[in-house]
C-alpha cells in the first residue's frame, strides 16, 4: 500500500518539543524545555467546586452541544478582561477556541494560499511555524532588538514583497527569546500595517505575566482598521489541560474564524466553557495571577542568578520581565542539539533554539524555561548545564 | 480595510445547520433540525462523582498538557471498545480528536491537494462535507439503495479518476439518509479501494446504536492493507458536550492524523480524557447505551407510524434501523426550503436536504431527527409537518 499523501505533508514535521518532552517524562530529568506552568499553582479546589456546581445546576446544558462561537457568558468575561490589555471590546467579537494554538492554525487557513508570505520575528515561536507550514507559506524572518521588531527591515520585506499576508508577533515575554516590545514599536507596526494593507496576528500568552511594571497595552489597543487579530488563553493564568482560548477580532475577520472552526471542531467543549465562566464570575483570578507571578519571578531571578554565576564567559542570555523563557545564544561554533544531547545525559533538558528560526541555521542558541522546576532544581539544572557548556566550550577550543 | 483571504474561504460557508440551530432556540420550536442527543439520558450524576476523584486524585495531571496521541489509558478503553464493531486494534493505532469532526478535517488536510476528489454518499453529511471544502477537493457523489452505495457505480468513478484520494462513508445509520451498507457491500468496498489504491474515510458515530439485530461489523473489520481510517464519537453514546471522537488507523497514516493535530491544537482536553476514561473504567457503559436505545427506538417507533399517518401520498421516507434520522423525498417540486420556513412559521423545524448534496440539486429532501424531542413533541411536530406538506402539495396542484 501506498496511500498519495497531499503535498502540503511534505512541509509537516512532529514538534521538536513534543518529542522531546517524551523523553523528559523521567522523574530524574530536571526539564527546562516544555512551556509547561506549574502544576502546584492550578486551582484545583475551586474547580472541584465548580465542576460540581455546574453539573448540578446545568448538567443537561453543559454536556450538549453548544454554539461555535462559544459560551456566551464565557464570551463577556473574556471581553472584559481584554481591559487588562488595554484592549474594549465586546463578547460579540470574541471566539472560544480550543487553544491559542488552534487560534494559530485557524490564521493561515484564512490568510495563506501556498507561497504566500508571513512575516515573524526572528526567532519565533515553534508551534506557531509548524500550525502555518501546513498552509505551505513563505516565511520571512525580521530580526529583534531589545526593543522587539526592528522597523526599518520590517518596512523593507514589506515593501518589496506584494504577497505578504500577515505579520505574526509576540509582543510580550516573546517565545523563545523573552523578549518584550516597546509602545513605539507596537504603534509603528500598525502603521505599517495600515501602509502596506497586511494582518497582524498578535499572540499574547504571557502579556500578564509581567513581574515587574505595568502590564503593556497590546499591539490590537493601537489598531486603527481592525486589522489586528489578538490571539489569547487561559493556558497560562488558570490552567492548559483543559485546551481554551480565544481570538478577539474584527466582525468581518471573526466570522471567518468561526466559520473555519465550524468545519474543524464545530465548537470547544461547553463544560470546560461553563466552568471558566463560573470560575471568572466567583473567584478573583487577579489574586490568582498574583499568585503565579510571585512564583514565577522568584524562579526567573533564581534561574537568572544562577546562569551569571554558572555559564561561561562568551554566553549571551535575555532577561525576560515576566513570561516563562529565557534564551540562550552560544559562541557561534556549539551546536546545541549536539549540547542537548550531553547535558540529556546529565539529566537536563531544554530546547535546541533552530527549529524556532522557520528558515533554519543559529544552531548555537536554545531556550530555557523556568516555570516548571522547583528552586532547587533550578540551582542543580543550571550547575550542570554550565558544566556541559564549558566542556563543549573547551573542547572547541582544543 | 480590505484583507486578501486564501483562495479556500471562497468555498466555506457558515454551517446551514448551525445556522438554523440559532432559530430553535426559542422553546415553543419543535425541532426534528439538529443532530442532538437526548439530555436527559446524559450521566450527569456519574459524571459529578467522577470530576470530584479525577480532580482529587490526580488534579495537577487532569489540568496539565498531556500528550499529543491522547491520555494512554483513554487509547486502551478505546481499543478495547473497537471490538464492539469487530474491528481489533490496539491503543498505539488510536488518536483521541476534539470530536470525530476533528477527524474529518484532518482526514481531508492529509490527503487532499485542490482539485483532488473525495467519493462520497449521494446524500452525504453536511458537517463533512463543510469541513472537507475547506481543502478545494472535487466531490464525486455515488448513488445509494437500501444496501448502501451502489457498488458498479462506484468502480465507475474509480475507473474513469485517477485523482481520487479517499472515499467517505457513513455505513451505519446514515446521516442524513438513514441507510445501512450491507455486508457484502463494505466487502466489496475494500476490494475496490484495494484495486485503486484509495483510502477508506469511515465515519461511524452511530454504529452501537443499533434497535434491532446485531450491530455491524465496521468496514474497517474487512480492511485488508491498513487503508481503512475509522473515526469514532464519544457524542451519541455518551455526550457531545465533552468534545471528545478518536481516529483508528494503521501506524504509518495514523503518524500523519498526530503531526497535523500537533499544529492544530496541541491535544485534546486533559480532564475530559481522563475523566472519560474513569467512566470507561467504572461503569458499564454498555447498560448506559442500552438506555439510549430504548429511549430513541421508542421516539423512531412513534415518528415512523405518525408519518405513515400524517404525510400525504407521494411522500417517501427511509425506515432507520438505528441511529438518529429519517430521509424524507418530497414530489420533485416542492422545493424543502421554502417547505422550511413555512413549518418554522408553525414553529416545526428540520434541515432541507440540499445542503446535503455537495454538488447541489435535490431540493425536494429533508432530513428528520428523532432523538431530541419528547413523544408527545415528536407526535404534534409531524402532525403539523404533514399538514404543511399538504398544503404545500396542493398548492402545487392548482
Amino acid at each position: 500500500m501506498a496511500l498519495q499523501y497531499a503535498k502540503r505533508m511534505d512541509n509537516i514535521k512532529a514538534s521538536e518539543i513534543r518529542e522531546l518532552l517524551k523523553l523528559t517524562q523521567r522523574p530524574e530529568v530536571i526539564s527546562f524545555a516544555g512551556g509547561l506552568p506549574a502544576p502546584e499553582l492550578f486551582p484545583i479546589e475551586e474547580l472541584k467546586r465548580i465542576a460540581k456546581e455546574v453539573l448540578e445546576e446545568n448538567g443537561a446544558k453543559a454536556l450538549q452541544y453548544g454554539p461555535t462561537e462559544g459560551y456566551q457568558p464565557l464570551r463577556e468575561e473574556i471581553a472584559k478582561r481584554m481591559e487588562k490589555v488595554h484592549v474594549s471590546t465586546s463578547p460579540e467579537n470574541i471566539l472560544v477556541t480550543s487553544g491559542s494554538q488552534q487560534g494559530l492554525d485557524f490564521a493561515a487557513r484564512i490568510f495563506i494560499n501556498p507561497g504566500d508570505i508571513i512575516i515573524c520575528e526572528s526567532p519565533s515561536y515553534l508551534g506557531a511555524i509548524n500550525a502555518f507550514k501546513a498552509y505551505e507559506p513563505k516565511f520571512i524572518e525580521v530580526d529583534t532588538d531589545d526593543k522587539g521588531m526592528v522597523m526599518e527591515d520590517l518596512e523593507e520585506v514589506l515593501k518589496n514583497n506584494d504577497n505578504v499576508k500577515f505579520i505574526y508577533v509576540i509582543p510580550d515575554f516573546q517565545n523563545p527569546s523573552g523578549k518584550t516590545w516597546s509602545i513605539e514599536r507596537r504603534k509603528k507596526l500598525v502603521e505599517l500595517a495600515n501602509k502596506y494593507n497586511v494582518a497582524i496576528l498578535e499572540d499574547n500568552p504571557y502579556g500578564e505575566l509581567r513581574f515587574e511594571g505595568e502590564i503593556s497595552p497590546a499591539v490590537k489597543h493601537y489598531d486603527t482598521e481592525g486589522r489586528v487579530i489578538f490571539l489569547g488563553t487561559f493556558s497560562k493564568i488558570f490552567c492548559p489541560g483543559l485546551r481554551l482560548g480565544w481570538v478577539a477580532a474584527e466582525p468581518e475577520v471573526l466570522s471567518k474564524f468561526i466559520m473555519v472552526k465550524q468545519g474543524a471542531d464545530l465548537q470547544s467543549s461547553t463544560i470546560s466553557q461553563m466552568e471558566v465562566a463560573s470560575f471568572l464570575q466567583q473567584y478573583n483570578i487577579e489574586e490568582h495571577i498574583e499568585k503565579i507571578k510571585d512564583v514565577y519571578r522568584k524562579r526567573r531571578d533564581l534561574m537568572m542568578k544562577t546562569i551569571e554565576e554558572e555559564f561561561p564567559e562568551g554566553v549571551k542570555y535575555t532577561y525576560p520581565e515576566g513570561g516563562l523563557f529565557t534564551w540562550v545564544v552560544l559562541p557561534e561554533h556549539i551546536n546545541s542539539r549536539e549540547l542537548a544531547v550531553k547535558a540529556l545525559e546529565k539529566n537536563v533538558a531544554f530546547v535546541p533554539g533552530g527549529s524556532f528560526f522557520p528558515n533554519g541555521g543559529n544552531e548555537n542558541t536554545f531556550r530555557l524555561n523556568y516555570s516548571n522546576m522547583d528552586e532547587k532544581r533550578i540551582v542543580e539544572g543550571i550547575k550542570r548545564l554550565g558544566a556541559v557548556i564549558k566542556e563543549a566550550m573547551e573542547a572547541e577550543l582544543a
